[in-house]
């Protein structure tokens, strides 16, 4: 089958190619097999493109965490969940960005009807980070964390979060992002589009009596660090899911965490082990009635741009141009 | 009545003076009236001494958050729980240096029966602290928490987190103190003492195998804060309830709390909604077994010194000079 392989010797975006060769993959007994009909790309797979971010053991270095496609064969104790011709999309390990890809039984879901294999692929790896920080692990309901924060909120995390803590019933959405994307994050939900650049620490605390929000879900890292304790609330939860503006933080002033009974919690999704990532699934599939909230608009899938697989390059130069809002996606034609 | 007061113009421990016209407190509908006959001291209190822990509003400025004695009067909505004569120990907000102190009815504890007024009052604040940190917020049980790592291990909450971990079933249990204090903070039940002025973070890691701890009580603050991100394993949690030691960190590395997984929670009890505490004190009282633990001997307060209501000078610079274990508790004589 064809895969997307990193050239050695270079970290850039035109190191990846396309292998004609790569040996289809078998799927376990508790996996499926998926003809792959789109594929997502994540920041996670430059990262891994970079050589910063290997796959979990065991794994293959084939890039790529989310497909959507067509089940094509089914392991043995998959069989009560999923028949060949299904429709579905998947949360997987790596492997993403080929034409064929296994997944685990349950990482898996059924495509909503009224969704196409790209709108799909669009789903799984940010709706479940969005869901991850904010309801499985923030416990937003639970806890009744009224006003939240959402940096890198044009991101394809970002703009499912959005519409999570939208169908949440949160009270007050404030959301960072570049000049350009404060429009369409207004019209995604946030209450507020706050520019990144701006002095967002103001103008929220400025908006919020000085008392600040409950929660933020942060992806920024150093940069926004202390402000970030900043404009916490008492009681409020930072969850961390990446730091790519760096990661050592100076004057990092623990007394407000005390005053304030702050928690910052760090969280990933990859490394996971399988039990917790099937039990985040099906949390996710419970909450989002079914899947029916992609159905009947509740909740869109976030489309930025569709690659075809070819152009992978592209479409890795695209995502990493900071001009996107959403997903960007790679699109297969398979021959036969 | 009698109570402690702070002379004006000075945060020095002779600043502490009785002051034999105070006005009795009335107890309001949810409260009873306690005749103080053991008041606890608390590091809290030594800040509030200097000015730097105010108070929450409402609340007396009279120092002490935690007596045992008798109840002297009972609030029209305390009488389904108290009756005067009984002996109770109790958490309160503030007051306890003095002859008679209220308590909210469901902060109150009784004192169970082979204890006197002095060990009781060893009770409330530490061992709530203790509790709240590992077990009602830490989960430490529920998340099966098997190794721990607690700060301060002679301190009154170290020294009752010591014995809740115990009891707690913990699988192994570093505590760091002062060399002198290493053969008691082992005979508490600790597994591993490690010296405070040694290298706890080489020792600890060698014996976890490289691996570190599941959870990390800390009041120390800023000196053992990055040090405390290197020693927690995967998924590990630290809570922070005081930081003796300063509050700004620096080059506090954020990566690692990305890769473990970590989170960071700081805590305080004080400041905390009384709805809050009663149903600390529920779980709490509950979760001794009735107290029970502390009758058959599962659980022990740890009393360091008693000095006499008139010594209250002496006390705080006994609790200040950092040679203690356990609990410093004044002790009062009434004349009538």
């Amino acid at each position: 089958m064809r895969a997307v392989r990193v050239k050695e010797g270079s970290t850039e975006a035109t190191a990846l190619y396309i292998n004609d060769n790569e040996p289809k993959p078998s799927p376990s007994h508790d996996q499926i097999l998926i003809k792959v009909y789109a594929a997502g790309l994540n920041r996670a797979d430059v990262s891994q493109r970079k050589g910063a971010y290997p796959p979990p053991p065991g794994v293959t270095t084939i890039l790529g965490m989310e497909v959507a496609g067509i089940v094509d064969e089914v392991g043995p104790n998959a069989e009560d969940k999923w028949t060949k011709g299904d429709r579905v999309m998947a949360l997987i390990d790596g492997g993403g960005y080929a034409e064929y890809a296994t997944a685990h039984k349950n990482n898996t879901m059924k495509i909503p009807e009224n969704l196409n294999f790209v709108e799909a692929c669009c789903i799984p790896e940010v709706y479940l980070t969005a869901y991850q920080a904010s309801i499985f692990i923030g416990k937003i309901q639970e806890q009744n964390r009224k006003k939240v924060l959402i940096h890198a909120a044009a991101s394809g995390v970002g703009t499912a979060l959005i519409q999570i803590c939208r169908n949440a019933k949160v009270e007050q959405i404030f959301a960072t992002c570049s000049s350009g994307k404060l429009p369409a994050v207004k019209e995604l939900g946030a209450d507020v589009a706050l520019d990144r650049n701006g002095d967002w620490e103001k103008e929220l605390l400025s908006k919020t009596e000085h008392k600040g929000v409950d929660f933020v879900l942060d992806p920024v890292g150093k940069n926004y660090f202390n402000k970030n304790i900043n404009v916490m609330a008492l009681d409020a939860l930072l969850v961390g899911i990446a730091m790519m503006s760096g990661t050592v933080v100076e004057n990092f002033d623990i007394a407000p965490l005390l005053r304030k009974r702050l928690t910052i919690q760090y969280s990933t999704l990859r490394s996971r082990p399988v039990q917790y990532k099937n039990a985040l699934v099906k949390s996710f599939v419970e909450w989002t009635d079914n899947l029916k909230m992609f159905e009947d608009g509740r909740m869109k899938p976030v489309l930025d741009t569709v690659f075809n697989f070819e152009d992978v390059v592209k479409a890795h130069q695209h995502m990493e141009s900071n001009v996107t809002i959403g997903k960007t996606i790679l699109k297969l034609v398979h021959k036969e």
